[in-house]
């Protein structure tokens, strides 16, 4: 037995979806085992490895010393903006050549979402800057286009689309109920996955892809650039339990996360809270996608919360109090 | 040499692009010899092939003899949507088991784009209908799950977002500046490709894709409804052309088409045009598109209609006057 499709509008970037799970019973349809594999696009010799740097821009932020270092943030050698249009930086999240996330301690994972705070707070302070996004491809179906672990910002002189949609709907939602529709997210417990340390995972109402799932903070701090040290610990804490669980539901999916935090010169509105939003390749999108802009989705995110609930019960319970978790060892230098 | 970035919305969809040449000179970027390749899921017996009319629902449209039917329109066994929520059909372009549209004959061809109009005006008269998206998947990559050549219709009760912004950013333009944006097109040679038979090529000002192509009229009608005979068979001319013309620059790349007419009661307005969106699939969407909703573009539309003007230049002359085409000899069958 299957339900019917159901059309849904997402509260928070106004997209529609249709769920469809009729879908996933076709015989290429989503299975378990088959979702877009985590390939990877491996180079004879990696420009992201140690011994390499001069094959790089010189880092403009580094963890450890020297030859030593444990992760840089070099500017794209193939920059998609560059100087009057914008900035874009790679962050190599270790020195090992590793080319799963899971492959980072629990201090790297932490310290490269450090470093994505560093650098969002020195690009939104560049002039000209209106937006920063911080985004990761993880296998070459996902976009990577090199194995060895990294994620890439980008700063634009002007505020995306989807991130203004974001800004508004909950603007719009805030003014209209009083409510903010992130933490609306946190009282929905059938698509709540997990809530450990101060955060949360939830699928949210309207998910493009199957086993769609945004992390955020169950409280304050609304932008990114103001968490701290332990947060970002439990933050990788969390992520890890997570990876960790949709490796078991889906084998190992390609797939995508990236950071929204209210544009530059937005503040701290009541309405907007930051997370990160993790997008498991399970489908391709193909021509009605591009044709309509909605996106048609075999498994309500209902049924995908549940299914990772399941492999992650540890994470379900506050294991520590933050208070608890140290902050991670890492020295920082570079502007 | 390359140029820099530039930011550029689209003023028929609104959407934001970044075309960034250097990009093109990544080590895996795009290359002329390699795109998405257009690899096809193949399987063991083939649904769409004669003598498995069994295995689809019965067809709402034939063109051709009963067991030795050309054409069949038939409902999707897999429906995105049923019922309430819209119609899903599935057009098997040809009784051969083709994979690439070039296999089919001018008339062939034709009768796909006639097939597409019959279902149109069938689908648009459905009570609770509001568009009828008409979308093909050329190559895996492309999103195809069946080799055998086929279209697909689906049929929905709500305008989706990016018709609805189609229109509405044609509506305001007209009203601003008196102009038609589809008309526009026609006016900037450095993005035409190709005119013939009442019927042109462009790229599009802010494309999403490397060699995005749009093919419209250059003349009523505006709604595709009511396009002739004559004209789908000018249209598979000239498509042929092009798609030749595609796989010589790009090899044998994955793409998807999608047909774009004004809202089923949008009347005809003298700001809308139907058109087709030909997508060759020369990047994958990753994080950043994810993100912002926007696209980065190795090839700017000048250089990408430079070079596919180069190599169908029989097109661009008028090589027949839409009187001396005559029109496919092929007979209807179905509701």
């Amino acid at each position: 037995m299957t339900s019917d499709p159901e059309f849904r509008r997402c509260p928070v970037s106004g997209r529609w979806v249709i769920l469809a799970p009729e879908r996933a019973a076709r015989p290429i349809g989503l299975s378990h085992a088959k979702p877009a594999v985590r390939a990877n696009a491996e180079r004879a010799v990696c420009p992201f490895c140690p011994g390499m740097e001069h094959d790089t821009p010189p880092a403009v932020y580094t963890v450890g010393p020297g030859p030593d270092w444990r992760l840089r943030v070099v500017p794209n050698k193939f920059p998609a903006v560059r100087d009057g249009t914008g900035v874009h930086e790679v962050v190599i999240e270790t020195h090992r050549h590793e080319t799963d996330p899971l492959a980072l301690t629990d201090d790297e994972l932490a310290g490269v979402f450090v470093a994505y705070r560093e650098r969002l707070r020195v690009l939104s302070a560049t002039p000209g800057v209106e937006h920063v996004q911080v985004f990761k491809n993880v296998g070459a179906e996902a976009g990577a286009s090199l194995a060895h672990l990294h994620s890439q910002v980008i700063a634009t002189p002007m505020i995306p689309p989807d991130v203004w949609a974001e800004t508004e709907n909950a603007a719009q939602a805030y003014r209209q109920t009083g409510r903010n529709v992130f933490h609306d997210m946190l009282e929905q417990p059938s698509r709540l996955v997990a809530v450990a340390d101060g955060f949360a995972l939830a699928c949210p109402f309207a998910p493009r892809f199957a086993y769609e799932t945004w992390l955020l903070p169950t409280a304050p701090p609304e932008r990114f650039e103001a968490v701290t040290d332990a947060d970002c610990r439990a933050v990788a804490k969390l992520l890890r339990r997570f990876l960790t669980a949709l490796d078991e539901v889906l084998g190992q999916p390609a797939y995508n996360w990236f950071l929204h935090t209210a544009p530059v010169r937005a503040g701290t509105p009541p309405h907007y809270q930051w997370h990160l939003e993790i997008l498991p390749r399970t489908s391709r999108p193909a021509g009605f996608e591009w044709a309509t802009g909605m996106f048609i989705n075999a498994v309500p995110p209902e049924r995908a919360a549940a299914a990772l609930r399941e492999r992650m019960p540890l994470a379900s319970t506050t294991e520590a109090s933050a208070s608890e978790v140290s902050a991670p060892e890492i020295s920082k230098t570079g502007r």
